[in-house]
């Protein structure tokens, strides 16, 4: 985990008390998503995305968020990853990450442009939220019948905590972990970035083709938002669970494709807003 | 705030108890800001960015997103600003919002489009972040002498907590409030995006003609990104303390730009990251 916090001089104010000290903070840095073609008369690498994220999982980060973004259906589509352009003197990073897809993949990079262009901050597609979902292809849950049990699901926020390498240390990365019904964490990513620590989670499974991961749940450390549900469905997964709270928006997406959706799952409670039928 | 919040049927989960009720949660609807020239002979109006927002105060949020991107420098040279489009059946609302801008202020819109490429999601233009902040105009706070108070500090997350609307009933609300030395919040502001709570803060300082907010500090509920800083960097405003952690990244630009950044302001304690000479 290089590169993932920052020790840095703080002051600790604490009533009549000011203490000079070391403190760790999660490093966030740029990276740019590009893709290229593997062909030799490939049109020049396309700039997909810069996005705020903590290094550490960088090719699960760029393929998880071009997965869950459409523009790559599968890992077979993917010829290689790497990291390319200048080291930043400073932190040892390169920040840019180049994937190049199989030259049979179709990739249309004006529609692609102009995808991004609307949805890059929020996962959206115009006001039609749930229909431009459908539109790209987004299937229902409903058929999936993985069930959690109820002391399973609460006994999940204590596992991530255990395992987080990094909140104990700066106390600043959201967390995401995939879990099967026996409440086994399968991966868990961190970043600065609620979405990205979600797309590490969702590169992971492609890359070990565990996707669509309908045998698991996802269990994020803060708020449940659209994007977050819209991401969980792009990887199949049939329940997420948030330590914080849904939105109005992410309530709706989960009824529409049966996901089942819990909130402020913390000290033993939670409550469900989707999906009774998979909770035992 | 109609349409901030949005009562829904969910089961609460606590033990062996399963509790059928009501609840609220955070209203997330995307809003489509439109930029237009106010000009006879103008160009059509053009789609500048898609957010999730939670609705209530969208004005602010489209001037204050403008202001901080750099597309408005005063709000002079904005002519009017309206709701257009299809109203939603579902919520009753209007999810585009146009700003029509004096003719004489230059947009150039092709420089605009690879701008906003770029830094939608995350508010940088590449991986010189600090240098694009510069060549972006942003100005040293370093001469502001604008002080505050330990115990006005200490004492701000708890006002907040008292003036907060929304946050009570749904718990799902980023909140941003700029307040002055002693310990006034002048302004308070709640979104379902961290990001968009801050820019409805700058679009209402905008129209209040209150820019640059040199003797204000800026309260967020949660952590503390490099996009904070910057939107804070934009609005002139010397202090942001936030209840949460910074990024390395946060704490990189406020040191560069002389802003005191407070993080972890909780229970009577804070750390200070950059700027000590602000706290008295």
């Amino acid at each position: 985990m290089t590169g993932s916090s920052l020790a840095i001089d703080i002051r600790k104010v604490n009533g009549e008390n000011q203490l000079e000290t070391e403190d760790s903070v999660a490093v966030e840095e740029p990276l740019e998503i590009q893709v290229i073609a593997a062909a030799p008369e490939a049109a020049a690498a396309k700039s997909i995305s810069i996005t705020m994220r903590t290094p550490g999982d960088d090719t699960e980060l760029a393929l998880g968020f071009l997965f869950t973004e459409g523009v790559i259906g599968s890992i077979d589509q993917v010829a290689s990853v790497h990291h390319t352009g200048p080291v930043d003197a400073g932190s040892g990073l390169q920040n840019t990450i180049r994937v190049e897809v199989r030259p049979e993949v179709p990739i249309d990079m004006d529609r692609l442009q102009r995808h991004f262009y609307t949805t890059s901050s929020c996962g959206v597609c115009g006001k039609a939220s749930l229909d431009a979902l459908k539109f790209a292809g987004a299937k229902s849950l409903t058929q999936i019948e993985t069930a959690f049990r109820r002391d399973t699901i609460v006994a999940m926020p204590d596992k991530l905590r255990e395992s987080q390498h990094l909140f104990s240390q700066t106390g600043g990365l959201h967390a995401a972990a995939a879990f099967d019904p026996r409440g086994e964490i399968v991966a868990l990513k961190e970043d600065v970035g609620r979405h990205n620590a979600v797309d590490k989670i969702v590169g992971c499974l492609l890359t070990g083709k565990k996707l669509p991961a309908s045998g698991l749940g996802l269990l994020v450390s803060g708020r449940a938002s659209f994007e977050l549900v819209q991401k969980a469905l792009s990887a199949g997964i049939p329940l997420l669970a948030a330590v914080g709270a849904p939105s109005s928006l992410a309530v709706q997406t989960a009824r529409e494709f049966g996901m089942t959706l819990i909130g402020f799952l913390r000290n033993g409670k939670f409550n469900i807003y989707s999906g009774n039928e998979r909770i035992q």
